[in-house]
């Protein structure tokens, strides 16, 4: 156990959790030796990689998306769900619960190709910032959170992204956000459609849910992407209890972490009021799931990436 | 380009369309350089990496399957489908189709965990022997392929299964028969549900098809799970063909393959009239679209690994 490992982490029964496990499981002809390929990880991102305050960055995203479609048809500014995104009514967005979002969020960005997709969302992150923050979304990701990726990496392990946030949104800054590749990202998504468009083929994300990766989704969606119960997990909402609780009961040494937001000083305290995503089940019984809890007040010595956000 | 490479291969124009491109597009600095993150190559697993005659080996395992649910529930014996198949009735079977086949898959080996499943698959492939080469299946994997896919990874390449088989099952050797692991596995799925077993999270097969990962489904899969269109695919059917042109039309140095069984002494020979998977529209239209056509009987030198095939 190294002294230079997670320096944005203060010393206390959270980090050492995390250092005893890496040790036990990587300790070759240990009783909890996990051999390499075994040694999966999944990360939420809403609120566990990033700040999801005061809406996850998904829905501003959305909304940039909205006032650019009605900027080419003007009609928009008077339908609802339109008009409620358009006039930034915070209450109506919340109104729409995490999964109304998501369906809005692929009646507005469907009808491309995820290439097409793709630089759409990379146009935004260049240019796009945090309301409260004012720094664009993708350097409000949390520092410790980075630093532990890369310590599971330079562990052996292969760390992933579930999450309820669109897939193709995420992949398009998570790379360099997280050095997580895009394979490696599993979210929310549209059905997608083989299409020959002049000689060309595309794959089209059509206007239609195919999955809503959140709560009992989550570990459904591992076992179709990955195929392999992960032995670590991190969440911070009730939206990611499933997940750890299928990382929690499996065989062997097993981690889950659930970071709890109590730092109103450095973010934004909130759990079981955050509508938008809860947490109340998963910290009301964290300690009979076996969930370690994080505080982001005692347990980071850093949020942010300095230089990156306040 | 290294003299060694690819042993098992003849030279001719498949195996330098091969060497030629990796060359391409590891050369740092040349006009078709690949970053490593984009390298991913897609290969069709039945008739591209082993043995798919005379059916695919997920059909003897499905009939393997039956035969064990027989056991416990004799009236199995005198109900279709599970009649023709008890009885070995290759017509009755080749009616189903591959979709129809699939879906029998999912309605027999479903209902029960993915890691059970896995057990269950894992059994199969330690004991179970091809009918005609009398070696267990996992033996019957193409060597130039195993070479091609090593030296694909050794050039930076990921490599991936993209079959119409089932997921699952590919997964529980695929591993060890081509060092591809589990979360690059892509294939036909059953739906997946989570529940808690007394107390212990489980993920589900459910009898429901997911996805028949086949055709134009090869394409909008590959958009999910790996989310980048691959620089690199090979496939042997019509099934393929989607994934072929989606790969060939994308921008930058493409590679298409396709394997022709044109091989009656050390396989077998087949392409328009197989059934359960034919060769036509790929092979008539292979120079429009640009598709390197590989003769088994001409470009490999081995077709099976020796000591492990015939």
């Amino acid at each position: 156990m190294s002294n230079q490992a997670l320096p944005s982490w203060n010393n206390g029964a959270a980090k050492s959790a995390i250092l005893d496990f890496v040790a036990r499981v990587t300790k070759e002809g240990g009783p909890d030796f996990v051999p390499p390929a075994e040694r999966i990880a999944t990360f939420d991102n809403d609120g566990t990689l990033w700040c999801e305050q005061p809406m996850q960055p998904q829905v501003f995203f959305l909304i940039d998306r909205v006032k650019q479609l009605a900027a080419k048809d003007p009609s928009l500014k008077d339908r609802q769900p339109y008009k409620a995104l358009l006039e930034h009514s915070l209450k109506a967005l919340h109104e729409q619960g995490k999964q109304g979002l998501m369906e809005l969020a692929f009646a507005t960005h469907s009808g491309m190709s995820e290439e097409a997709f793709d630089e759409i969302a990379k146009a935004w992150f260049a240019s796009a910032k945090h309301p409260k923050f004012g720094r664009p979304f993708q350097n409000l990701t949390y520092r410790p959170q980075v630093e532990l990726l890369e310590y599971l990496r330079a562990n052996g392990f292969k760390t992933y992204i579930v999450s309820g946030g669109g897939i193709d949104l995420i992949r398009a800054f998570a790379e360099d956000a997280y050095g997580i590749p895009r394979e490696q990202v599993i979210g929310s998504s549209a059905r997608l459609r083989y299409e020959l468009q002049d000689g060309r083929a595309v794959v089209m994300k059509v206007s239609e849910l195919n999955s809503f990766d959140d709560r009992e989704v989550k570990p459904a969606n591992i076992g179709l992407h990955i195929g392999r119960r992960p032995i670590l997990a991190f969440g911070n909402s009730d939206g990611d209890l499933a997940m750890l609780r299928y990382v929690k009961t499996g065989v062997g040494a097993r981690l889950a972490l659930l970071i709890h937001h109590d730092d109103d000083v450095r973010e934004v305290a909130y759990d079981r009021d955050f509508r938008l995503s809860p947490l109340a089940e998963a910290l009301d019984n964290a300690g009979e799931y076996g969930i370690t809890v994080v505080s982001m007040k005692n347990d980071w010595k850093t949020v942010f990436a300095p230089g990156r956000a306040p």
